[in-house]
């Protein structure tokens, strides 16, 4: 007579209005964990929470009805129950049905020191128990986004042929200069020759360079996986371990990769406004009421593409309009945050590729163009945060890039294996980076990494 | 006129019979990597390998056509190129279709010193150049296989509602007991709490204990990532960094467990047999006759169930009637790749979960048994390579798991996290891990689990 139903299908059988195929539908039976649990003596309500959506199912009882109503009444927030009832569609309600329970039975109760009550607590407090915070609604939206936001990825590259490349996390290379490196290791000392692989041996900063072989053979590939940074900088924005999305596109140049990565920003906010309605909503009404505006936006926009150089022009016209910024402007320089938001939000107003960057503030891969000054890489500024991806065209060039590699003093002995790439049937390809984690924070709103990460790992900062 | 063309949509075009849809189609441009290049004067042919299919486009060109047929005639075995051509239908021929070449232009040439000449080259060779092996037969199946398989993975997990968590790569968890562990460090000493942490930190060997958290506030969670073991053991079957599958689902018990195995393992097989049909036709040619059709019979086999002390029974049996093994039989030993295999292939003839094994040839976490000597752990034995999945029930009971964590000698302060999910709502749960290369070996019958990996790590191996 009860059927065992997930509250995902109640709430998705009531919004879509399917009719109830059959009586025994009126009868339900569900697992989960009580969100809340109040009552009035004579009538109860429990929010429980099953996991599989993301409101809250209500479960009303009454004191005559059940047999162990005074245990019922008594449950505490955090326990985990079995409800068996009766399905009440109550379209007039907050919430569009519930469930009139005819027995509830604990099977996991809560000790009282259970630091997730009703009461609202800070996410700072949250990100101590990162074994319980997924419980709290914030970081119930979060994770599940992430997921979903996981498979967007997935889905995008897959359907048009990409191939997923694990590439690997303990890596032979510390020549990338793309910032400070984790050491793998079972010794306690310096003798690495000794050492488990016989020499010194890193956390991956990048998957780029390794998938760049597989684009070598399978054209189209993509990595989507852990990378670190051990560096000692306490930022919102900065995590020691992060996932990063790292396609690489092999018979393509720069205008091609901009175009990849327009569609696959586009292809991520669609996917998740369709995939995760619930969540979005609640990160608008709760986290960032522009959250949703924003990336609509950016969904519909061009995406418009300019050069270093001609943004600096920009730049330096706004500082002859009266612009004041903090940082001085020049040919050569790293823009700074101020002035990548003043290029987006007051020129361009809309998503804009910073293109052809002076090639000594860029790594040594990027392909140098004909004015020997400029290298053919690409950052997309979105309004709201600025930078959201760095791409470039790679340099296929043996030679170019021995002598770039040289110009910014890099030992060309451990990289010998990827420069090889370019005597060996190497071809013009692109390629960037996407920081999963940041870009879950752009799509939401959240202040911090760490809100992002399942576990989050900083400079003295690891929890479990 | 000329219409950019993948290999791939090539063959799926003709092996569909699908009509040429307008005129331009017979005129084809196509980039891509020269596998073999042969002529004899007047007529050159080359296998073309664009990345995006298993099999070659095979490239025709006349000396008498071509403006550059002497450079054509000496493009050498690895070179990147572009082609011009129209499209010839050759039904009669080995392939479905070449392409007469009207014009082919070098993008980048190979040096003589490329390892991948025609001639045949061992893995063992191979594995010394992972940056190019991708481009070799058999891993160039692997790696598509490995990709696909990864979708598959993901496929199934998501259509069923589980939530993708990435689980921390470095960990503080050093009690897991699972094997030995790299640290990750930014010191080269033991002054650990000078270490980046703050104190040791470690890779982890398994997400399983930090996706149980998400399970009680998710129900149904899957981990898909890199796990690592510091284990000084060169075998076929071992590598130092692999990706593991680790489900774990809530409110569930053992027999859900070995239910969700079995789908699982079949949804792979049939995924992998659809999506991949000619790298298996490639692994059953040219690596394991066998393989396709092992495992079409474990997708239509019912998976059996028996408990080890069952199968202890049937091995003395066994025994008595004259069977011979190396190893002893005995209630409580951990079995034996030989005994495992004599259950599977002689006794079941197929697929079979062996249960309830003893407590003390088991991890911590799982599930005590009424009869206190065994616990609800199963291994997925198949025929061909037995163990392929190990499950088992958690244990929730708060004071039995502090128990069995004495019993073993556990200390149980970096695990008080792990303990406290019992004490906050805990209910029965149930989870498994799948080595993700080890599947990829038995689907392929692929002897090393060094081929499966992009680029592996093994002890004093560390190849860029």
């Amino acid at each position: 007579m009860f059927e065992f139903i997930t509250v995902r299908e109640l709430y998705e059988m009531i919004l879509s209005n399917q009719p109830m195929e059959t009586d025994s539908l009126e009868y339900v039976e569900l697992e989960g964990w009580v969100r809340t649990n109040r009552n009035s003596g004579k009538i109860g309500f429990i929010a429980l929470s099953d996991g599989t959506y993301f409101r809250n199912c209500q479960i009303v009882y009454e004191k005559e009805t059940l047999k162990n109503a005074e245990e019922v009444a008594h449950i505490s927030t955090g326990s985990s129950i079995h409800v068996t009832g009766k399905l009440k569609i109550t379209p007039e309600a907050k919430q569009p049905f519930e469930i009139v329970a005819t027995a509830i039975e604990v099977e996991g109760s809560c000790d009282e020191d259970y630091p997730l009550q009703k009461k609202r607590t800070s996410f700072e407090f949250l990100r101590e128990i990162p074994h319980l915070r997924p419980r709290a609604n914030t970081f119930y939206a979060m994770f599940r986004l992430r997921s979903i936001l996981s498979m967007a990825i997935h889905e995008f590259f897959q359907s048009q042929g990409f191939i997923y490349v694990h590439t690997p996390i303990i890596t032979g290379n510390d020549g990338e200069g793309a910032g400070e490196m984790f050491r793998a290791t079972t010794i306690d000392n310096d003798d690495f020759e000794n050492d488990f692989f016989g020499k010194e041996a890193y956390l991956t900063v990048t998957g780029q360079l390794h998938v760049e072989a597989f684009a070598m053979a399978f054209r189209d590939v993509y990595t989507f996986g852990p990378a670190f940074r051990a560096e000692n900088s306490n930022t919102t924005r900065h995590a020691s371990e992060f996932w990063m999305v790292e396609p690489e596109i092999a018979f393509a140049d720069l205008e091609d990769d901009m175009d990849l990565i327009e569609d696959m920003v586009k292809y991520c906010i669609q996917y998740v406004l369709d995939n995760a309605p619930e969540e979005m909503k609640f990160f608008e009404q709760r986290i960032d009421k522009e959250c949703i505006k924003r990336i609509t936006h950016v969904r519909d926009s061009h995406f418009e593409r300019m050069t270093y150089t001609k943004a600096i022009e920009y730049l330096e016209e706004a500082i002859a309009n009266g612009v004041k910024f903090e940082n001085k402007v020049y040919w050569g320089m790293d823009l700074n945050a101020e002035h990548e938001k003043y290029i987006c939000e007051e020129i361009v107003k809309g998503p804009v590729f910073l293109t052809d960057y002076p090639k000594d503030i860029k790594a040594f891969y990027m392909r140098l163009n004909d004015d020997k000054k400029t290298v053919a890489a690409c950052d997309l500024l979105v309004p709201g945060i600025g930078e959201l991806v760095g791409g470039s065209q790679r340099e296929e060039r043996y030679d170019v890039l021995e002598a770039m590699m040289k110009e910014k003093n890099m030992t060309t002995d451990t990289l010998q294996w990827y420069m090889d790439l370019r005597r060996f049937g190497g071809c013009k390809h692109a390629g960037f980076g996407l920081g999963f984690d940041r870009f879950l924070m752009y799509l939401t709103g959240m202040g911090n990494i760490r809100d992002t990460e399942p576990f989050p790992r900083t400079p003295r900062n690891l929890k479990f």
